[in-house]
This record gives C-alpha cells, structure tokens and sequence, in this order.
C-alpha cells in the first residue's frame, strides 16, 4: 500500500531508486507566492553530500534539482511542484553479487517477504539516496519557515557515543573503523527556534507525534529524544516540570525540559530533537547471512558506504523536521473561527 | 484542524473529555465475522483501570465499554464501530481554581493560544482519560491479532530508573514521592511475537515510523527506543548488525539489535519497543506558574493523580501498537499482484 | 475498508445502524469558538423528519440530538464534537421476513457478498437513517457558513417529473403509487448563495467533484446536474459560456450556465445543483427476487417507507453541501504564502 | 491545499503545467510484479491524442511516457512508479494576449482570485493536457483490472445531442462549429464489465460516490449518469428495481437499471456511467469578458483547440474509473477477517 507521501496540507510524495534515472519529489499544497528557484535548493543538498573525506561515501553527484512545475516567473503558484533529481554516477553492477543475497542490517529480506521481488541495486528504494527527495522538499518548507522568523540548527552530535566537538578522538575511532571494514552509530541533535506557541493538534496528531514519525521514517534512526527524552524518566515532577514566567509582557517557560511542546501543541520554547543512529550496516567486515535460496553464506560488502551516518543525515532530519513544522503552521489557520471570520472580510458575531 | 483519527485501513478516531458526559471510539474498516462483545473490553480496561494502590489514582469508574453500532448477533460487520465509555466519577469543582492558571508541565497554554478556550476541568481533551477510547479500539485489534497468531507482553519495566522488578526501592521511592507532594518519570517495555516478516512501508510509512507516531500520540511521552534503541548510536556495525542464519528451513536472525524492524519492515522477529514517560506534571508541591491575565502565581495541584505514569500507560502502548500492526497486515495484503489475483479467483499470468 | 469519514479539515465520520440503540457523528477539526447549542440541531432534523403526510414513513422520532463532547459553556473547544441521536421507535421483527432475502433496489445483495453477513434490520448502515448523523454534523456546518455570509436554499423541485410547485398533480400521483403499493422518483435543487470566488482546489480535489462526491454518497442518488448540467452537452460554447461584466467595481458574471464554479473553483456565482433520485426501492408492489440460499422468491415489502425520497433528502442534500463548503473554505485559508504571513504577523518579503 | 492526489491504497499524484518542461504521475500503492513497461502506455496515451481531424486540435505531441521509477527488469516493484510526459510543442507566446484577461468559462479567475497569481500559458495546472498524466496512470490500473477480468468500453457517445453514430449529421454540426468560431457539447459513455460483486464501501466511499469524484474532476464535466441516472427520477419503483433471479446457480439482475451499484456496492452487472461535457469554453467567436485591472473587453481565442471535448475525454473517463475501481478492488481485500485470515495462513476461528 502506498506510503510514500507525507504531509496533510503541506504534502511531499517521493519516488526514486537509487539506480534508476533519477529521484524526485511532488509538493502538492504549497502555498502560492513563495520565491523559489532551483538555486534555493543548493545549501541543503550540499549538506547531504558526501564530502569525500573521512566520514562519507566516494560517491559525489551534485544533485542538482530541476524544477518541473508550480514555479512560474520565480514564485510559487500553488500547483504542485514537481522536482528532479538525475542519478549521474552509477556503478550498478557493483551489486550484482548482491542480487540473491540478504544483507544483514538491510531491508533485502523484509523486501523480499513482502514483494517477491526486488530491485537490489544500492538498496533500490530504501537506499539512502531516497532522501534527496526529502532533503529537495524541506528547503521549499525551511524557506518558507524563514518567512515565518523559525529558523534550524541541526548538527551531528556525536559518533559513536563521543560528542562531535572532540574531533581528534573522532578521527581516531573512525580510522579504526576503517582499518577494520567497520562502521560506527551517531546523533544528529536539530533545535528550532521560533515556533509560535499553540501548534500541533491534541491527541494522534500531537506535534512530537509527527516529528516521532518523521524522524523515524528515515532509515537508520532506532531511537528518539524531544527535550531533555529519556533522562525525564529519571526525573521528579518537580525537577522536570518547566515553570512559567512573566517576561516582557509574555508567559515564557523558565527552562526547557518539555523540549517546546507541551500535550503535543508547541509551548513556544525552542524545539528540540535528538536523533540515535545504528551504524551503517554496509561493511566490508565479513558477517554471516544466508541467500534467497536458503544457503548459508559470509558476506563482505564492498563499494561506496559512509563509515557513520549523522553527518550527511542531519539535513535530512532538518528537512524532515521542517515538512511536520511548515504543515502544522499550516494547519493551524483554521483553528479559532474568529480567525476564520477575518480572512473571509466578516466580523464575528 | 482534525487530528483525532488513527491508521489507515483500520480507522480509529476518538473523541470526549475528561469531564464531560462520556468518551468514546469509532473504529472503521474493521473487518467483518470478528467474534466481538462487551466483554472482550474487560481485561484491556481492568489495565488501565487505577488500582487504588500507591501507583494510581483514587477515581475508580468500572470504564464499562458500551457497543453501540457494528456488531450483529455478536459478530463485527464492517461497518463502523461506536463504543462508548461514561464519565460517572467527576468532580469538576476540585478544578475551579485552574481555570485561569497554567499548569506547568500540561498542554494548558498551548491550548488557549491555539483555540482561545478551553475546557480546563481535569484537562479535557487533554487528560489522560481520553486513553480509554484507544484502548477500547485497541482491544479489537489485540483480539484480531490473536486470530492471526500475534501476541503482546506490554508492562512497566522501571520507574524513576528502577528495574520494576525491584519492588522494595520503588515502594520506597514512591512513598518519598507521595510526601513531598511529588511524581517521578517511568519506562514501559512491549514486546511482540508472531507479527511475520514483510509488513510495514518503505519511507513515510515504515513501520517503525507509525509505531514511533503512536507511541508519541501518548500523553507524557518524551523518548522511544526501537529495538536496542539508542544504544546502537554507540555500537559498531559489526556488533550491530543481525546475523542471518537458517532455522528449521527458514531464514531468521541470530540477534535481535533490530527489534524486529528493518528498513521499515518487520523481519520476522519480536518487535521490541521501550517507552520513556516523564514524570506526572500534576503535583502538590508548588510550582511558579502565571495566570491566563499574565500574573505570576505559586500553585500546588491537589487531587486524584497518578505519581507515576508506566503502570496503568502500559495497556495504552500496548493498545496503539496493536492498532500500528493490525492496520500494517491489513494494508500488506495488496502488496502482490498475485494475491490479488488469489483474492479474485484468477490464476495469475 | 474505513468509508465512514468525510472531509479534509472539518472532518466528520458517522456510524450507526437503523436498529441499534442510535447513529451519530464525530465532527473533528471544527473551528473553536461557534456557539452551537443542542438547539442549533432542531431546524435541520425537522427536515428530516417524516411529517406523517402523504410523502413520508410514519416512523416518527423526535430525533433530538446530544452533544457529548467538544463544546463546553455553549462554545465549541476546537476537540472532536460527538453526537448522539438515539434510536427509539424500532420495529426489528417488521423485518425477519427480510433476513434472508434480497430486496430488489437495495444494498442487500452486495453486502453479503463483500462481508459475508449483515444486519437485516431496516437495512442495517445502508438505511436512509443513517442519513441523520450527516444532517447533524451538516447543521454545525450550516451554521458556520452563515457566519461567513453563506446561505442555503434547498427543496424537492420535482417528483416523478413533475414541478413541486404543482401540488394538485402530485397529490393525484402519491395516491396513485400508494394504491398501487408502488414509489416514485424524484429531484432536489439546491442554490448557495454567497461562497466568494476562490473556492476549490485544482485537479482531483476540484470543487464540483466533492460536490459529487458528496452528492452521490446519499443512497439512491442515480444523476447530478452542476448548473445548466446536461444541458451544456447540447449547446454551442457561445451559448454556454458566461460572460465576465464589470458590476459595483467587481468582476462578475452576467449568466450562470457554470453553476457558480469554473475550471473547479468558485467563480462568485450561486453554487447550483439539481440531484436525481430514484424511487424509493422499498414498495409492497410484488417483485422477483431470490433468496441467500439461491431460491426465487415474489417479495412485497411492507413497512414504514416513503413513496418518494426528495421531501425529507432535501435537507441531507444541503448538509453534504454545508460539509463540502466549509471544509474548502477552511482549506482555502492556506492558498496565499501573504495569508500566512499575515496569520503569523509577518510582514511578507 | 493539496489536491492532486486520488485513491487511497493504489494513489495517483499528478503533476505540470501545459506549457512548463513536462508533466506527469507518480503512482504510490501499485502491487508488485505486474508486468510494465513504456510501450503498454501508447494505446491509451493515442486515444488522448488529437488526430488532426475535424474533431481535435492541431497539437500533436507523441505523449511518450517515460518510466522513471518502480519498474524493474520489467515488473512492477510495489515502489512509487514515476511517470514523466514532456512538453514538446509549444507555443507559449499564443498566450501573451491572454496574460491579463479572464476567459469565459475558464478557471483564470478563479485561479487569480484564490492564489493571486497564475500560469496563464495555456490554461496552466487546469489546461486539458493535464489529463495526460492522469491517463498514463489510468492504463497501469487498466492492465491490473484485466488481469483481473475488468474490461471498458467507454466511447463519445453524442455531440451536440446527435448520437455519435450518425457521423454525417455530426460532421455538418462541427463544421459548421468551425465556420462560426464556436464549439459544441457532448457525451461520453462509459461500460465497465467483469467488476464481480460486492466492490465499494457503504455510506461516504460509495463506489458511486469515488465514480462521480472522479468525473467531475475532469475539467468540462456537468453532469453524471449512473445506470440509468436521470431517467430514474420519471419511473415508479416497480419499473425501476431490477429483479433479481438465478442464472447458472448465481443470483443475477434480470435488468440493469442500477448501472451495476445499488447502496454504493457492485452488484455483479456492468457499471455503466453518462458524462456530460460542456462545449469547450476557447472559441474564437467574439465574447465579452474583463481584464485583470477591472477593464471590459471583446475577446476572440485563437490557437489550437478542439471544437467539442468528448473524442479526445472518452479516455481520461476510463482512466478516472479505471483508477477508482482498482482501487476498490483493493480495499475490499480486507472486508472478511476470514480472508485476512486465509492471507495469513491462519484457519480461522
């Protein structure tokens, strides 16, 4: 069944492997008058480049995105927005030896159960190249967040349990993994600043609901923090609770434990997300797994895979973050029917 | 804007306050010829029901679960079900000095700068009650996952980092607790055998996406691992990743650092969640807070309020993964043109 | 699968079966702030009711609806709205001699196929009945359109072909069909007047096909007409087209062959629709039929049937509209990125 | 907001403009392993073609589709199939008279009304070639639904009123269209056979209900028969309920008055559907309109366009049911919990 379209209002379809002529991504519902060009898209794509060093993949397309529709004269017109990003640099039969086998830490076999067939060139679907798509369709949504005074810091936090500030001892633990055909987990920490207060609906669709799935809809993430996470669960209602204060004129929170949401609606506070990633499962480092047939094989997996993910995945968490955030600002228009009476010219009862 | 329905085949949507005549469900797209009466709901609710201990809340409605649509001479008939559960214990004067405060550490500020209003007796839409109608449609689900072979072991596991297991310490740690006025976070565990290999959606709609929105759909829900969670952020691949080995003539995992999920898909193993709760906002002892006209004010909650949240959450986490999973099989079935040709009577091409 | 829900932002899903304890609506997503009172409901189930007339069933429940949450001090909160229309007037034996039989002109058959069983009651989900939880939630609809300037007029313009306004030969044509134990069919016209031009979305979500679709989700519905309807197939493009004046400074039309809506959005003009429905299926007349158990069968229905459906479906025509009108207003709200920054404060680029 | 997405397990997103690099479909929810591949689109893209004859205009693109995604070694893969149709032909510059008018019976002022701006380079997101997206989508349903025993007929079935058949009298009515500058309305009949009972959903998703969605939302379109539509609210009930009786050991209607859907479910005869087109609104006849600015004015449109729309629609209405019946098809998959059962390898209860 289809899931690959996100978003209520604000909706972002994706489709692409990572051996086909490309990968792109539909945004139907797109607010009209938003200046967009295919510039716009650059940083955010640069960000999820490999940068040829020690931390990513050799695999160095530009991914330039071409605008198919729904921009015209430079601005946004409300149609959908159809956006194309070419796969340039394929080595697919680096694969081949990989056709009939389950690569352990991989989709192969959940595919294969569920399908019957596949296409195993670079993970085909659920290769991580898919995220261009999403990287391509949350810069329209940060830039039109940019509108709104929200702005992102998202980062790679740490590798391998060691905080990404202490880069010596970084570089070390991943020549070690690459001595030894080895990969190593990471966070991504993202923190938004500027969100209204009062976002996010009550119940399924509370706003760390949405950012819950949308993090975990990247592949790799196996754990999530919103505030200060799992260290609440260690906490006493009167240390974790944040109190309210007055400050110029305004109800503020004192401090930031709830992470900027409060019942699922924003509290006006920084947002704030930490990502935990497995490690990347591609390694050279020969394990043990069986083929489609049934029989038991070692396998080492060679080619171009990232030693660790949080750094190129940190825009995707980004862009992620910022399709829930710009779709429930979105969502949100219609919440008071006062609101409602002002846009349609009439004045309440 | 609506956000209080739930899955995609099978539909839940919820509805009701804490304090108002009642709460209730509609489930949709159930499938018909499910054995289905009043009493099915019983032992779901006996686990959400306070058991008048040191970890609950005194209020102690029986939350009878009425049928009032879809189920004929005790079989489901696929169309909507309506359960309702009445409110038959309130006080809602013990709320009349909350009307005009913000709760620290609850959605109240959010909600009146979403909506402008709000039913602020024991939190409305908001309070932890409104779990009762997902655990009503979680019950069916549960009960349709056994006829498919699929079973739960949902429970506490710790409370302010103590194994549960451990009953003396947390005896005393919620004994300190309740004199100081005070609450303290809390873990649940669930873990579930039997759901095969192949279901969940690439992308938006991984399954450990959905299962991640359900679990932050919960009230008080600040942090979730899949599988051994955030500790693989500090793994490496080759101690990470699973081992596939055969069994019995089938391919299966030697390890289970997935909890059960791959890519989004189940792989065939237990699907193991671990839930972080933080700790009760409401509690007696005071707290800085302002007022809805911007005075700042020292407030302490009295009232029936749970110190510690996982015992009675535990069904409820359970109750939104079986809904997570159930919807998932459902929406499996079409995932190969042959079994719809199996479904229609045709033989295939 | 889950059919029940209607609506994209003001969301409404009914359940609820001819001869259970009652039907309802869940309306999730409605603004807050409408002052709705369980009053507000009267106007629009009299509609409904059968007036004990020539026209209609002698079933007569007062049909009074409840609110059982989303409104607290007589406004609504922005939280789901249940409503509750109890059933009260039940003749389940009238219809143990339909447990095993097809009605000609009903669902019956196909029930059974799609579900394997069914409740036989008054025509279990598919009875007219269940029209009344749509009415109910149509009427919170009705009601916030008339806040935005909106207005309704709706009534039955023909039966078996002849103009409502000619009574006299309407009369003569119900005696006949009650003599004769037999039914006739029948249209509703429906005129909207004062949905300002911008409404309706481009594409699949155009504003004339939720019409339709609302339209044709009332049972026995068999034709619609969008303004001049059928009538356009046989003119020339210089005939049909409506011509664009200048009136008062504003661009209006000086004909409305569109019915109010172009390229499936409104143009400014009334919204018009003219619904065909067929007889009342339901007649004593004899008919061939056959049994489950594949038997033919002479079957005469007898019961509490109306002869003929537009009187009472007049109302559910304007409440299917109420709905499709004000959710695309509400989705309007988010066509401009100048309207959003202006919901936000923002001064735009 | 989003409105270019139709269905809900096998989904369509469409996308592109007229006159921008190309347009297309991405189609989310398609089963794995039917076989495609780019040459079973040129069938049903020819029959959206114009054929430079009397009928159509003088634009004559190939409309080759390009597979982009979810096609692999030339079966479906259960992915996302992207769909791209480029732009080829054009002559934006036919269109600068156009930039600041309204054109009668167009969307322009819709559009301007709600998005402030548009693509006015031939009608944009709402020009005619917008179809061919939806057609391309519609022939990977249409292959499904043979596999399944679904087979069309769908034909313009009148112009002007005259049957299509009697080609003469329809000749001198289209040239005599084109001497004068004008165009003329007409009909498409829709036939679908082999759609086995029991297909649809009650209430909202009725299969007719999704029928009229999807032809309403092809741009022209006024008015809908379902069987025998109209004419039903002339008969009486006895002449209008299609007895059922048995015919080889099944239960069959001896007539089919219902046009194959009675209460929103197939019943086993052919689904027959009426499209009522309006005369296609670009005519070179002077008509009166008014500028963007508030200023009146004679407008004559030249260019390429087909003087009657129903030769060239026949097969965007057998997409649009193509899509909505697979659909169906597919949801009904899980009606029976005894199915769903038999999927998973259970025996049942």
């Amino acid at each position: 069944m289809a899931g690959s379209t996100f978003g209520t209002i604000f909706r972002v379809s994706t489709w692409g492997e990572s051996h086909g002529p490309g990968l792109g991504a539909v945004v139907d519902g797109c607010p009209a008058g938003i200046p967009l060009q295919e510039e716009d898209f650059m940083p955010y794509m640069e960000r999820r480049r490999p940068n040829g060093g020690a931390l990513s993949t050799k695999r160095t397309e530009a991914d330039k995105v071409e605008i198919l529709s729904g921009v015209y004269e430079g601005m946004t017109t409300g149609t959908p927005i159809s956006l194309l990003i070419r796969n340039t640099d394929q080595h697919s039969s680096d694969y081949d030896a990989l056709r009939d086998v389950y690569r352990p830490g991989h989709a192969d076999y959940g595919y294969d159960r569920k399908y019957g067939l596949r296409d195993h060139r670079g993970g085909g679907r659920s290769s991580g190249r898919e995220t261009a798509g999403r990287v391509a369709a949350g810069a329209i949504a940060a830039k039109a967040l940019s509108m709104l005074g929200v702005s992102f810091k998202t980062e790679a936090a740490a590798i391998g349990g060691i905080p990404f500030a202490e880069s010596s001892r970084i570089e070390e633990l991943l020549a070690d993994c690459r001595s030894k055909g080895d990969s190593v987990g990471s966070e991504v920490l993202c923190t938004v600043h500027g969100v209204p207060a009062g976002i996010g609906d009550p119940v399924f669709d509370k706003l760390d609901a949405l950012l819950a799935e949308a993090a975990f809809s990247i592949g790799a993430v196996k754990a999530l923090d919103i505030g200060c996470g799992r260290r609440a669960a260690l906490l006493r209602g009167s240390q974790n609770n944040d109190p309210f204060v007055m400050k110029d004129g305004k109800a503020v929170k004192s401090s930031n434990h709830s992470g900027g949401i409060l019942g699922g609606i924003s509290d006006g506070s920084d947002i704030v997300l930490r990502v935990f990633f497995k490690p990347t499962p591609s390694i050279s480092h020969l394990q043990q797994t069986v083929s489609r047939s049934g029989e038991e094989r070692e396998l080492g997996i060679h080619g171009r895979h990232d030693p660790v993910i949080a750094p190129r995945a940190a825009v995707v968490v980004e862009a992620m973050t910022a399709l829930v955030l710009f779709d429930a600002m979105l969502r949100n228009m219609s919440a008071r029917m006062s609101a409602v009476e002002r846009f349609y010219g009439h004045s309440g009862i």
